[in-house]
C-alpha cells in the first residue's frame, strides 16, 4: 500500500515538473500586451557543494555551467554575465546574448513594452527570475532576485542591465511598474551595463526593492506581474554611436 | 579657558536650534511648486522614561502630550491620531485637525501638489517627519518615519492618511514621488483613514518603503524631497457623500 502511495506521489511530482516546464516556455498576449511567464531558478553561484548544485540543476532541467576553456587575455573579451552561474566562459560582447541563450537557456523576448510574470514567489531565497528583452536594437537582461539581506527577512530586487557598454547604457531609461489592489509602484532609472556586476547593483540597493509584504500585495495567486518599458533617454545619440 | 570653550559651544547650540526652528516654519515656492521644509521629531510614544520624553520635547521646542481629561464614552468621539504621542485626547472627527495643529503644533499646507522636504535624514531611528495637507476640501496627514524593523537596518516609510472616515478615504488617490540622480520612484495608493492606526499601516509595509541606500540616492545634502499629489479617484462621489 505504501509502495502504491509513493508511486502515486512520484507521478504527481512528474506531472507538476512537466507543467512548470510548460509554463516557462509559455509566452502569450493578454489585452494586447506581451506577457512572459518566467519560472524561478535557484542561483547555483552560492551553492554549498558542487554535488548539491548538480542535483538542483538536474531537478530543474537546467544545464550545468559550461566547462572552462583556455584563458585568453584579450581585453576585448568579457566574462559570462549570467547571474545564475559562476561560468568561466569569455567572449566578445556581441556573442554574450547567444551564450546566455544557448548555454544558460535564458529566454529572449521582443517588444517595447512587455509584462514579466514571475511565478512561485513563495519559494525560499536565494531565487532568481531572469529573461532577456530585445528592444530598440539592443538586448537587455532583466533580473528579479529574492534574497535575504537581513537574515530571516527575504526581499525582492529587480533591475535591468544593458548587454552593452556603460556609454551605450546611458542612452536608455527603463521603467518597472507594479499595479494591483489600487496600488501602483513605478521605478525608473538608467540601465546599468552588463559589464558591471548584477550582484553589486543588488547589494547596493540601486534598483526596485520590495519587502515581502508589498510583494504579496502586488502578487496574484503567487505570481508577480512587472510591466517593463524601455525608452531612449537621448534622441539620436544611440544611432550616432552605432 | 575651559569655561569659555563651553560657553562658546552653548551659544553655537542655541544658534543651531534657532536655525532649525526657522527652517521648520519656512514654506517657500520653488519653480512654481510649494516646497515645505519639514524638520524631524523624535517619536515620544516609545520613549523609555517620561523624563527622557520631557527632555526631548523641551530640546525640540515641542509641547508635551496634553493632559488626560474625563473619559466620555460617546461612539462619535475619536481618539487623538497624532503619531508622535500617546495622547489621551478624544473629540469629534471635525476637530481633530485643530487639535493636531494647536496641541501638537503640526503644520498645515494648502495646494493640490506640494513638495515635502524632510531634513536631517541621517538622524537615528525612530524619527518622524509630519505635516498636514489641505486639498480638495479635505485634510490629510503625511507621515514619513525612519524605523528599524530589522535591528541595525533603518528603513524609511511614507504614507498619507485622510482625516476622515474610511468611506471618504476611498474617494481619493495619493501619489508620492522621488526624483533625483536619473532615478524616479512613484507610489500611488488610496489613502487610509486616520481612524486606522498609522503604526499598523507602517508595520504592514503597505506604504512607500525605502532602504537607507535608496534614501541616500534620492537625498540631497541630507534632505529628501517627496512630491505629493492628491486626486479624486471617483468623480462626484465625494460631493455626493458631503
Amino acid at each position: 500500500m505504501l509502495f502504491f502511495t509513493q508511486c502515486f506521489g512520484a507521478v504527481l511530482d512528474l506531472i507538476h515538473l512537466r507543467f512548470q516546464h510548460y509554463k516557462a516556455k509559455r509566452v502569450f498576449s493578454a489585452a494586447g500586451q506581451l506577457v512572459c511567464v518566467v519560472n524561478p531558478t535557484h542561483s547555483l553561484k552560492y551553492a554549498p557543494t558542487r554535488c548539491a548544485a548538480a542535483q538542483a540543476s538536474a531537478e530543474q532541467g537546467i544545464l550545468p555551467p559550461c566547462h572552462h576553456h583556455e584563458a585568453v587575455h584579450d581585453p576585448q573579451l568579457v566574462p559570462c554575465t549570467c547571474p545564475l552561474f559562476s561560468c568561466p566562459w569569455e567572449g566578445h560582447l556581441e556573442v554574450v546574448v547567444s551564450h546566455l541563450r544557448q548555454t544558460h537557456r535564458i529566454n529572449i523576448l521582443q517588444g517595447a513594452e512587455i509584462v514579466f510574470l514571475a511565478t512561485d514567489m513563495h519559494l525560499p531565497a536565494p531565487t532568481d527570475w531572469i529573461i532577456m528583452h530585445s528592444c530598440l536594437g539592443h538586448q537587455f537582461l532583466l533580473v528579479l532576485r529574492k534574497q535575504e539581506k537581513y537574515e530571516g527577512h527575504p526581499q525582492f530586487f529587480a533591475t535591468m542591465m544593458l548587454i552593452g557598454t556603460p556609454t551605450q547604457a546611458n542612452n536608455f531609461t527603463y521603467r518597472l511598474e507594479l499595479n494591483r489592489n489600487q496600488r501602483r509602484l513605478k521605478w525608473e532609472a538608467t540601465p546599468r551595463s552588463i559589464l558591471e556586476c548584477v550582484d553589486s547593483v543588488i547589494s547596493d540597493g540601486d534598483c526596485l526593492v520590495l519587502n515581502t509584504s508589498l510583494a504579496q500585495l502586488f502578487s496574484d495567486n503567487g505570481s508577480l506581474a512587472i510591466g517593463i518599458a524601455i525608452t531612449t533617454s537621448k534622441a539620436h545619440s544611440s544611432e550616432a554611436e552605432m
